[in-house]
């Protein structure tokens, strides 16, 4: 828009189109109490349509002191940069959000909106982004222009996460970074499908690992990764029955999770020997336990009734999927009441110390119904 | 928010913290030139949490004369009430708004915005969701209200469909719909692939459809699943060498597209033959294609060696999966490039006629790489 185009107003449109201001601004906000004659809005879209005007918001929102919805922000903290279609899209983000933005519509009338930060070292971004918020929802790595940006406008933070840590990014020093905390435990997760799998009378187990680890990206692994690795690990030292190996997919750019299926494909034939090896598998998520699956059943193996195999998720898009398999999640339900009751309770309460608090996990087995 | 609390604003803040109202409006947008000292942080600060207040939007926007990045949304027209992060789910719609989301953040700098409308015979529901828009891109139904609403803020329209009729709802006597027009057909996409696979030797076919087609929902079919029945219906016709057979899977409560998997895996078994018989098979998407690739491979029948198969959409979510399935897809690159051409043209000219243009559809073989 240039200069001139940006002078235009209402007072402008009633001009041209001779009407008063008072019609332009019924006709814009649909307001009318007596429809308006066929004459009136041919001209008055005509002074719009000449003019290329267009109402501004901000006005809008002023003149009418409009009930806005109350909305809660969610950051993606592993990659808040991500464009907001793409976080939309990773099957966990889904599935948590999907139950959310219900709950948050029917319970609280508040609307969800997932934010992307460009730039996460750049106050104004943040502070672009947070300016219409009530609340904020963080998953994983926690930034420290996030937590002055939220402290400066009074808003709280609830952070989520599937390990029981949580990355920082930046400095923290003057920083308030007091938050609820609503978290489970992958690595226990993983333990506990390992021992479901033993009591079966499994004792040869394969590990298939995301890519996102600690010996692959020294740097900036995924927390959630690790921690499953270190639950498989764990879980393998107490059982000196069994016998474990451990395979991660190979890092590759242009990386989204179910990329993962054809990564985990690949690498089930570059290590011949291992799936046959193996009585009992347990992978990352219920992508990579699906191409396990998909190799095995080409070797006339069936998952559950030759081998053990385990995904993690429940990943809405693989419910419905075949081989039906075993898989842990948190429990979604349980997840969705506490971060509603959080945002109630911080409505009204901003002065009560943070709450931290575990959320159980769910193993589902394949004849769940 | 209880009344008193509305009243409270940035003087009530200053007064309690015993600061200056700059210091508190510096502090909540983050725009001091020195640092604050921790002391009036913590008065601030406070002061917010003790008032329990937080910043109105409104008056940040109008006091900053906030440059809003320009926003575009999105409407599926198909269910414009669903919640947006299912809208986002939906394979179609992650697929297409996930380029173009990209494309408008590079190209045009706008952001990207999926609205719901709980209730499409509510005018103030449309009023709020097209307050703050730029651009608005209807998918497949179009709505009397949204038309009036759009045309009476001067906001262009582009409508995208994957058929070149599209289905309106509610009563446009008096209301104009002028509207940009993009669309591909998905008819002539099922033709295509009938005669690839005929051009191959293939005689013996078989159509999986949606359950979303008129003989199964009279009243409120889809269009899209239509289309593509009729032209496999049409490409039968022409071809008096084949055989060919429809199977549709049933209608459900809780659907969602992934549900078409197991529903597909059922309708096989309820009609023992059907797939055996058949030496090509053409499914509504890359959905059906992957059930029907499961079942068939069951039986030992490997896709693309022992049947032809085909899906459509080339969905995201199984462009890794195995086996790779011959499908067809509108040409996204050039449905995006087209969308952002229409956006630049209707920012500054509202004056030409509206454009209709046919977007082309790519077959996609499973040797592709």
């Amino acid at each position: 828009m240039d200069g001139e185009t940006a002078k235009i107003n209402i007072n402008t449109i009633a001009r041209v189109a001779k009407v008063s201001t008072s019609t332009v601004s019924s006709f814009i906000n649909g307001t009318e109490v007596f429809p308006f004659s066929p004459e009136t809005r041919r001209r008055v879209k005509q002074a719009m349509l000449e003019l290329n005007y267009r109402p501004h918001i901000g006005g809008i929102l002023m003149r009418r002191s409009a009930q806005r919805r109350s909305k809660v922000g969610f950051v993606f903290g592993e990659d808040c940069s991500q464009p907001v279609l793409r976080t939309a899209a990773i099957p966990l983000v889904q599935r948590f959000l999907c139950d959310l933005e219900n709950a948050l519509d029917t319970r609280l009338d508040m609307s969800l909106e997932i934010l992307r930060v460009n730039d996460e070292d750049s106050r104004s971004d943040w502070n672009t982004q947070l300016l219409e918020l009530d609340c904020l929802i963080n998953f994983g790595q926690l930034n420290n222009l996030m937590c002055d940006t939220l402290f400066r406008r009074n808003l709280p933070l609830i952070e989520v996460y599937s390990t029981e840590e949580v990355r920082r990014h930046g400095d923290f020093s003057g920083i308030d970074a007091e938050f609820d905390f609503l978290f489970w435990r992958n690595d226990r997760q993983i333990e506990q499908l390992f021992e479901h799998f033993h009591a079966q009378g499994r004792r040869n187990f394969l590990f298939i690992s995301s890519c996102n680890i600690k010996a692959l990206r020294p740097d900036f692994y995924g927390y959630d990764a690790e921690m499953k690795l270190e639950g498989f690990k764990r879980a393998l030292v107490s059982h000196p029955d069994c016998t474990g190996r451990i395979l991660s997919a190979k890092n590759v750019n242009d990386f989204n999770m179910f990329r993962e299926f054809e990564l985990t494909r690949e690498l089930l034939r570059e290590n011949p020997g291992a799936l046959e090896n193996a009585d009992a598998v347990i992978c990352h998520n219920d992508i990579v336990a699906q191409a396990v699956a998909s190799v095995a059943m080409e070797a006339g193996r069936l998952p559950g009734r030759d081998l053990m195999l385990s995904g993690e998720g429940h990943f809405r898009e693989l419910q419905y999927w075949y081989p039906k398999i075993t898989t842990g999640c948190v429990d979604y339900a349980q997840l969705t009441d506490r971060v509603c009751e959080l945002i109630e309770l911080r409505r009204n309460d901003r002065i009560s110390p943070p709450r931290k608090i575990e959320i159980p996990t769910l193993l589902l087995t394949p004849d769940r119904s």
